[in-house]
């Protein structure tokens, strides 16, 4: 008991590190168990001590990132403001969440399709999902966003993000594809709610750049 | 030669038809050479014909499945038409192209992330990103759309298609999803440009189930 807190820890923090840089750098598929314990400098008896196997590991990385997110989401969300400023927060939370073209590729696409890591990454994702259909649903209710179907609309919002946080990652501009982001959460204020200013006339375009 | 045509090329088509079945009810990683040859009531020989090996065979799935897309686009689309009603009219296509649930996720997801076949994958998205692009591009241009980058918005469209697919597929229900598909594309609509009529009082909710 006492071998694994702190220092198993930290050798299991250690090896959970270096196996998520090898999977972005060169694929799940492509990394051995091998290869983590080489890059964590410690001994594949190690890496078996803390994991079953690779998709052991590979699932509890995934499910690391999703804690991470939905930490930052949570701190970042603001309960009394409106959804569509949550909703453009959120995204910023999930861009910022996942450092790493790498990464993201591990955690967007990769973990999907291993039979091993699917199920628990589905719950997981389902969890986020809820998350964003709660913020929604609530925002539908009170008549501040259009009335459309609060579990489509997240799972469409997440894959809108998963695509724009991987095209930020690629590019390294962020300026684009939070403009988009922008504008699509933008058009889901509803035009009758409170705060919010319409032009009167057909003629007059919205500001895009209003701040609220 | 003789042999290959057509006989032979039935013979590759069963065997596609077999691995894509079997791929789409239990995932690409699960799924043997030996089992697709059983299923296809061919021999391991006569795959191996067609065939280098399951990636071999993945690649040239994945190939066909983009190519039946943009061969369906190409059909749907208008070229004199608006760019809001393409973008709709494309996602039709791209939902109906993809058959069922694990077709859809042998596409969107598996095939993504086979090292062998993420190359090939890639190239074939990128030419479906850039025919979007193109399309939304000469909106931009003509002032039909609201001055996006088109790139990023092309990517994060096609992101929230595939969401928006698997959703369909998972629930068997459109409606849902194409009201939000229809609202977000919708939303890129210049206020500004010539022919759309856009309700003059902010109470009034655009009709969200118009034909045009």
């Amino acid at each position: 008991m006492g071998r694994r807190q702190p220092r198993g820890m930290e050798t299991r923090d250690r090896i959970l590190a270096a196996a998520l840089a090898e999977f972005a750098g060169r694929g799940y598929a492509a990394v051995s168990i091998e290869e983590i314990a080489e890059a964590a400098g410690v001994t594949k008896g190690a890496v078996y001590y803390w994991f079953a196997d690779k998709d052991d590991l590979g699932r509890d990385l995934q499910h690391e990132l999703y804690e991470r997110l939905a930490t930052q989401a949570l701190a970042a969300l603001d309960p009394t403001g409106d959804a569509v400023s949550n909703m453009r927060r959120a995204f910023e939370v999930y861009l910022d969440a996942l450092g790493s073209l790498g990464e993201a590729r591990f955690f967007l696409r990769d973990a999907w399709t291993i039979p091993a890591l699917d199920a628990g990454g589905r719950r997981d994702h389902e969890d986020a999902v809820a998350m964003v259909r709660g913020v929604l649903a609530a925002a539908v209710e009170r008549g501040e966003i259009v009335a459309l179907d609060p579990d489509a609309l997240a799972r469409i919002l997440l894959g809108a993000w998963a695509e724009g946080t991987l095209h930020v990652l690629r590019t390294g501009e962020r300026a684009p594809v939070f403009a988009v982001v922008e504008h699509l959460v933008e058009s889901l204020r509803h035009r009758d709610a409170g705060p919010v200013t319409v032009p009167a006339s057909p003629g007059a375009a919205r500001p895009r750049s209003e701040e609220d």
